[in-house]
C-alpha cells in the first residue's frame, strides 16, 4: 500500500503543466517584477530615445536581450516614421529593421535548373495572361507583380495604363474617419439632374453587348473568345504539368518555412511595434467583411426578434396573395397555426446543423423560416408584396450595427436572376425607396447559376437572353441615366459582380471552340463555370469602358470560387476575376495556389461557414494560406446561418485567433487585407490604411491606422519581390541561352 | 493537350462537395417542397394529434419514416406532460419514448466475470467514501447513486438524512423569472436587527475550530484525520490498480459509443421535441458562468474603456501612496509616461497569448495592466487607497451586462488570502457599501495556496495561523452575527469555497499519518494540496453544521483541480468536495473519471483558458466527456484573457459548438448541468429548471424551461442506473459467493 502510494507520488512530482488562478501573486514575484521592469524600460525608450541613447541601449540591451545597435536606430527612425513617411528614409533603415532569412548558394530554389527554368517560363506565362485579362476590363493587377513583368516585356502594361492615379487627397495625420456626407445619397432621384444622354444603340452579338452610334459601332474594347480558350487551355495544361507541379509545391513549402522563422525570430519586435502605437488596437482597426449575402446577414436571433416585433406590429398588413386571395400577416401565421409567442431559434430552424453537412440540397432549404418558403418571402425579399419593406427594415438594423460598431463594415450581396428585363429597375428602387444605404455598407450583386432551371420551365428562349437581361438595363443606365433613375443612382454604391451556386454540380459539357454561342444555347443543360464568367466578364468589360468614358466608376468580377467541385473553376477565375470567396480546392492545386501567391489574388476566406458545410475547422487551410503570404481575409458568409453572438463578424475572427492561434499582428494583418480586396473608394481606403496605402512594401503602411508593423508588411513585400526576382531571373537566363543556341 | 484537357476534366466531375450561396431558389425545388410539407406536417400533428390520430400518424410515418404506432402515443403523452408531470404516467411512456440500446447475453461488461467483482467492489467502496464526505459536511451526492448504495446497505446513508427537503413552492406553470425583492440587500445593514449572540467559544485544536459552549465542546461532527488518511489510502491504491484500470477504461469505452448510438438514432426526435416547445431556445434558457473570476471577469476593452473614463473623470483623486507621498491619478499615468488617448489593448497587454502557453509565470503577471502592477492595485483590488470603488464600479458594470443579458449568471471568485484576521471583514465592507450585489452573481471565495511565500516573509508562524485567519471570522460572524454586521450580509451570497494555485507545482511532502499538525508546520515548505483542501474541508463542516444549527445556509467546498499536476489531487476533490473546476486530467485517470461519472460529480471546464495556457482546443476532452455522460459544464474562467466579444460565455458556447459540433441539445444540456451544480437557491432553481428539477431523470426535466429534451434526459439517467446496477449486482453476487464459502 505504502510503496503503491509513493510510486503514486514520485511518478505524479514529474508531470509538469503550468497554470494558476488570478489572485493577487507575492509582491516580490521575480518575473513579475522583471516583466514591470521591462515594460516600463520599453516605454521609456520609445519616448526618451531621441535624448541620450546610448545609456539607454545598454540597459534596453540587457532586458530586451537585444542583439545589435541597429535596433536602439531603429527606434530612433521609427518615430520619425510616425512623423512622416518619406520613402527615402524608409529604405535605408528597412535594412536593419528586423532579423532578415536569406538563402545563398548557387540553386536557391531546390530544383534542376532546367526545372526551375521549365516552371518560371509556364509561370510568367500565366501571370502575363492574368494581367492582359484584368487590364482589358479595367481591373486592378498586384503592382509588384506588375513592375517585374514589365521589367520583362520591356514595354508598359495593359494594367499600368489604367492605373488609378493615387492622387493622396488625404494628409498624412489625417483623422482615420473620412468626412462622409450627411445628406442622404438617395435623398433626391432627379431624371432632368443626371448626365445627358449619349443615344447610343445597343446590340448583344454573340452573347456580347456591343454599343453603336448613329453610324458605326464603337471602338470599345471586346476580348477575344477564341483567344481566351487557348489562353484558358494553356493554363489548363499548364496546372496539371507534373514537373511544374512539384516546383510551385516545393516553392510553398518554402514560403511556409521561411514564415516560420520570421515569426520566430521577430514576433517580439513586431508585438513591440503594436503596443508604441498610441490608442489603436485591434477592436479599432478597420475590417471589412467582404463575403456576406444581405438575405442571411442578420443572425438567428436578430432574425426571430424581428419577426415577432413585425407580427406585433402589422399583424393586419396585407403581405401575401394565395390563389388570387389576399392574406394579413395575421392571416399567414394562423394558418401555419403559430403565434409570436410560440416562435423560437429552434423552430425558426435556420441554422446550419450537423445534418447539413455535405448536403447543401438541405442547407439551401434552411433559408425557408420555419421551413416555410412563405415566410422567407414575406421577410427576406426584396421584391413581394410589401414591396420589401420588412426586408429593408432588417438590413437597415443591421447597418446601423455596423455604424455603432464603427470600425466594421461589409459588402452585401443581392440577387439578379436574368429571368427577366426589370429585375435591376425593382431591385434599385427598393433600395432607393426604401433608403437602404450606409457609408459602411457596398453592395455586391450575385448572379446564380440557373439557367438550366429558367430553361427548362420555359422562362428563357437561350441563354443569351439570361445574359441580356443581367446587361442591358446597366448598359442603359449608363447611356442614359435618366432613363433608370434610380439605378443610376443605386449604381454608384456596387462593387461589382459575384457568380453563385453548388460549384459541385457536375457539369455536362466543356467549354471550347465547339460550344455553341450563348445565342445557340437552347438546351437544357447548364453552361459551365467558365461560360457563365466569361460572360459576365466580356459585357462587364465593355460596361466598364463605357463607363469609364462617362466618367462613372467601373466594376469588378468577384465570384465564389474553389469552394468545392473542380479545379478548372480556379482557373478562369484567375484569368477573370479581380479576387474571389473561398478558395479552398487551392490547397490540392498547388501550380494555382502558387499563381494565386503571385498575382496576390484576394481570397474571401469563410471557415465557419466550411466548417458547417464541408471541411471541419482545424483542417481549413486558412493559416497556411496566411503564412504563405497569400492575399487571404475572413468573412462571414451567413451570419443567419453560421454564427451566435450579436457580433458575427468579432465572433469569425475570434475563433479563428484561438483556434489557430493567430497573433494579433496576423489578426490586424487579416483585416488590413480585407479592406484591400474590398470595393470601398480609394478616398475611403486612404483614410482607413492611411494616404499612401497604394505604395509598395511598408511604404504604403500606416501602423498608425493598420496597427500592422511595418516589419510584417516589410517581410510580405520582400519575400513576394524574391521569388518573383527567382522567377524573371530564370526566364531571362533562358532567354539568354537561347539566343546563344540561335548564333553560335 | 486537348487529352489533358479532358483528363482533367472527368477528374474533376468526380469530386463532390457541396455548397451553394443564399439566393432564392427555383420554387419547384423538390426538396424544398418536401421539407415545407414535413415541417407543416410536423407542427400539424403536434397540434392536432388529440383529435384524430390514426389519419395522421399514417401521413406522419410517410413522411417522418417512423417506425411505430408508440411513435404518435409519445407526440400524444408529451403533450399531456406540458399539462402536468405525474410520474407515474412519465414511467409508462418512457417506455416507448425513443430507440434504446439494449445489450443482452450473460457477461455484458466486457470483462473477466472475476475482474468484474474487483472492480465493481472496489468502485463502491470509492463511492461509499465519497458518499460519507459529502454527508459528514452537509454537501450533496447524487441521488440516483445514493439510492443505489442504499440498497446495497440496507441503511439510510449519510446524505439523504442531510437533503433539503424540496418543498416545491413553484408551481408547474410558473413563469421563468424568479420573483426577486427590489430592496437592495445591503440596503440596510443593521446590528441590532441581527439574530442574537449565542455566546459560544471558539478555539482551534489542531487545525480544526472547536466550538465551546459555557460548560464543554459543543457536538458539532468533526471528521477525523486519521480515519481520512486511511480512506485516501485506500482510494490512492484503488486508482493504480491495473485490472480495475482496464474495467473502468472498458466501461468508459463503452459509454461512449453507446451515447453515438444513441445520437444516431435519436437526434431527430431530440430536435423535433426542441421545436415543439413554443418560444424557449438555446438563448433564452439560464446558463451560469460557473468559474470565472472576479478580477478578470471583464473583456480586455471593457476594462481598457473603463480605465480610459476613469481617468476622464476622476484624474485628481488620491489612489496611490509612493514611499509615504500620496499620489492622484494624473500622476500615477505622469510617472508611466502615458495619456488616456495612448492606451490601447496592445499597451494593456493582459490579453494571454501564443507567448503564455505553457509558460504560467509569464501568465499570472498578465494580470497587470500595462505590466504595472500598480494599475492593477487601483483598478482591480478591493482593497486600495480608494477603498476598492473603481474595482466595484467595473463589477457592477459586468453585473448590469449580465442582468441585461437577463439568462446569463455568474458565480465569481474572490481572494482570502488568510494573512491576517481582518480580511473578511474589509472584503465584506467593500461589497456592502459599495453595494456590489446582482440577482444573475453568486461569490465564490478562493483561498490560493500561498503559505509557502507568507511563511519565508515571516506573516504567519505556522499554517495553523493561515487556517484561524480564514475560518474565525466565519464562525464568530456565525455565532454573533452583530459582531461582523456586513460579513453577515455578505456570506448570504457567498456559496462557497475554492482553492486556487499553480497545481503543477512540485509537492515535496506528503500528506500521511507523520505529516505534522497545522499548529506544528512551520517550515516554508508549502503543505500539498490535499492537505490544504482536509483543513479546508474540516472546517467547512464545522462551520456548516453550526450555521445548520442556526437555519444560515451552509457552504461547499469546489476547488479547482486536475487542470495540472499531480492526478492525486483529483482523488482529494473526490473525496471532500461537491463539485470541482477543470478536471482536464481525468482523461489521464480511467478510474477516477469513471468514479466522477458515477457520482456526478460537477466539472467545470473552461476550453478556451485551457487552449491558451496549455491544451489546444480540439484535444480538449470536453465532448468525449460530455457523451460518457459526466457532468460537465462550460465556463470561461477569465474573459479579460481568453475572450474578444461582449459576451464571454456565448463566445466559450459558440466556439466549442463549432468546432465540437455540438447539436441545440448537446449545448441546452451543458446549460442545464451549469445550473444544476451551480450555488444558486433551491427556489431560484426550480423556477429555472422546473419545480421537481430534483427529482430522477426526465420527470426533474421541464422542456419548456430547459430546452432540454425528455429523450436526451432520460437516456442519460437511463444510462447511469444500468452502470450502477451492473456494479451493484456484481457486488451482491460476490457476497453471496463468500457467504457460501464460509458455511458449505
Amino acid at each position: 500500500m505504502r510503496g503503491a502510494l509513493h510510486e503514486l507520488f514520485s511518478r505524479s512530482l514529474v508531470e509538469s503543466d503550468m497554470r494558476s488562478a488570478p489572485y493577487e501573486f507575492p509582491e516580490d514575484s521575480p518575473i513579475e517584477q522583471l516583466e514591470e521592469r521591462r515594460q516600463r524600460l520599453e516605454r521609456q525608450i520609445s519616448q526618451d530615445v531621441k535624448l541620450e541613447p546610448d545609456i539607454l541601449l545598454r540597459a534596453k540591451q540587457d532586458f530586451l536581450k537585444i542583439d545589435s545597435a541597429a535596433d536602439l536606430q531603429l527606434y530612433k527612425e521609427q518615430n520619425e516614421d510616425l512623423v512622416d513617411h518619406l520613402p527615402k528614409e524608409r529604405d535605408v533603415l528597412l535594412e536593419r529593421e528586423f532579423q532578415r532569412v536569406t538563402i545563398s548558394g548557387e540553386e536557391t530554389c531546390g530544383v534542376p535548373f532546367t526545372d526551375l527554368l521549365d516552371a518560371a517560363k509556364s509561370v510568367v506565362k500565366a501571370l502575363f495572361i492574368r494581367e492582359k485579362y484584368m487590364g482589358l476590363s479595367l481591373q486592378s493587377f498586384c503592382k509588384t507583380t506588375a513592375r517585374f513583368l514589365e521589367e520583362l516585356s520591356g514595354k508598359p502594361l495593359e494594367t499600368r495604363s489604367y492605373e488609378e492615379i493615387p492622387e493622396t487627397p488625404v494628409a498624412a495625420d489625417a483623422p482615420v474617419h473620412p468626412p462622409f456626407t450627411d445628406q442622404h445619397p438617395y435623398e433626391t432621384c432627379l431624371p432632368e439632374a443626371m448626365p445627358a444622354d449619349l443615344g447610343f444603340g445597343l446590340r448583344m452579338v454573340s452573347g456580347v453587348i456591343h454599343v453603336y452610334t448613329k453610324r458605326d459601332v464603337l471602338d470599345l474594347l471586346y476580348p477575344d473568345l477564341q483567344e481566351f480558350i487557348a489562353d484558358m487551355n494553356v493554363l489548363m495544361a499548364l496546372i496539371i504539368n507534373g514537373p511544374i507541379k512539384s516546383f510551385c509545391y516545393r516553392r510553398l513549402q518554402y514560403l511556409s518555412s521561411k514564415f516560420q522563422m520570421h515569426v520566430l525570430l521577430n514576433e517580439m519586435k513586431e508585438l513591440a511595434a503594436q503596443k508604441k502605437v498610441p490608442h489603436r488596437d485591434f477592436y479599432n482597426i478597420r475590417k471589412v467583411d467582404t463575403h456576406i449575402h444581405a438575405s442571411s446577414c442578420m443572425n438567428q436571433k436578430h432574425l426571430l426578434r424581428f419577426i415577432k416585433r413585425t407580427m406585433k406590429k402589422h399583424l393586419d398588413e396585407i403581405v401575401h396573395v394565395e390563389k388570387g386571395k389576399e392574406q394579413t400577416l395575421k392571416e399567414v401565421f394562423e394558418t401555419m397555426n403559430l403565434t409570436a409567442y410560440d416562435l423560437s431559434v429552434d423552430t425558426l430552424d435556420v441554422h446550419a446543423d450537423r445534418n447539413t453537412f455535405h448536403r447543401f440540397d438541405k442547407f439551401n432549404t434552411k433559408y425557408n423560416p420555419i421551413g416555410e418558403s412563405i415566410l422567407r418571402e414575406i421577410f427576406i425579399k426584396t421584391d413581394n408584396q410589401v414591396s420589401g419593406k420588412y426586408f429593408a427594415h432588417i438590413i437597415k438594423e443591421v447597418m446601423s450595427d455596423l455604424e455603432e460598431s464603427k470600425y466594421q463594415n461589409a459588402e452585401l450581396r443581392l440577387s439578379i436572376y436574368g429571368r427577366s428585363r426589370d429585375e435591376w429597375d425593382k431591385l434599385a428602387k427598393w433600395a432607393v425607396s426604401h433608403k437602404v444605404h450606409s457609408n459602411n455598407v457596398r453592395w455586391l450583386v450575385q448572379v446564380p447559376r440557373l439557367f438550366d432551371v429558367y430553361r427548362t420551365k420555359k422562362q428563357l428562349a437561350n441563354f443569351q437572353e439570361m445574359l441580356e437581361n443581367i446587361f442591358l438595363p446597366l448598359f442603359e443606365a449608363t447611356i442614359h441615366p435618366a432613363s433608370h433613375p434610380e439605378l443610376h443612382l443605386f449604381l454608384e454604391h456596387v462593387d461589382g459582380f459575384d457568380s453563385v451556386d453548388d460549384e459541385s454540380k457536375p457539369e455536362h459539357r466543356i467549354f471550347n471552340q465547339d460550344s455553341p454561342l450563348p445565342g445557340t444555347w437552347v438546351e437544357e443543360d447548364n453552361p459551365p463555370y467558365s461560360f457563365y464568367l466569361y460572360y459576365m466578364y466580356a459585357n462587364m468589360t465593355v460596361l466598364n469602358h463605357l463607363r469609364r468614358k462617362r466618367g462613372f466608376h467601373t466594376f469588378v468580377l468577384r465570384p465564389h470560387c474553389g469552394e468545392a467541385g473542380p479545379i478548372h473553376h480556379l482557373v478562369s477565375a484567375f484569368m477573370l476575376s479581380e479576387n474571389i470567396s473561398h478558395g479552398l480546392l487551392l490547397r490540392k492545386a498547388p501550380v494555382l495556389q502558387y499563381l494565386y501567391y503571385l498575382a496576390q489574388i484576394g481570397i474571401a476566406m469563410s471557415p465557419l461557414s466550411n466548417n458547417s458545410l464541408f471541411l471541419s475547422y482545424h483542417r481549413n487551410p486558412l493559416p497556411e494560406y496566411l503564412s504563405r503570404g497569400l492575399m487571404v481575409s475572413l468573412s462571414t458568409d451567413d451570419p443567419l446561418q453560421f454564427h451566435f453572438t450579436k457580433e458575427p463578424l468579432m465572433e469569425e475572427y475570434s475563433i479563428a485567433t484561438q483556434v489557430w492561434k493567430l497573433s494579433s499582428c496576423d489578426m490586424c494583418e487579416l483585416a488590413r487585407n480585407s479592406v484591400l480586396m474590398s470595393g470601398f473608394s480609394h478616398k475611403v481606403k486612404s483614410y482607413w490604411l492611411g494616404p499612401n496605402y497604394l505604395k509598395e512594401g511598408s511604404e504604403g503602411n500606416d501602423i498608425r491606422r493598420t496597427n500592422v508593423p511595418d516589419i510584417r508588411v516589410s517581410y510580405r513585400f520582400e519575400t513576394l519581390c524574391q521569388e518573383l526576382t527567382l522567377i524573371t531571373q530564370a526566364v531571362q537566363t533562358a532567354e539568354l541561352e537561347t539566343i546563344q543556341e540561335e548564333d553560335p
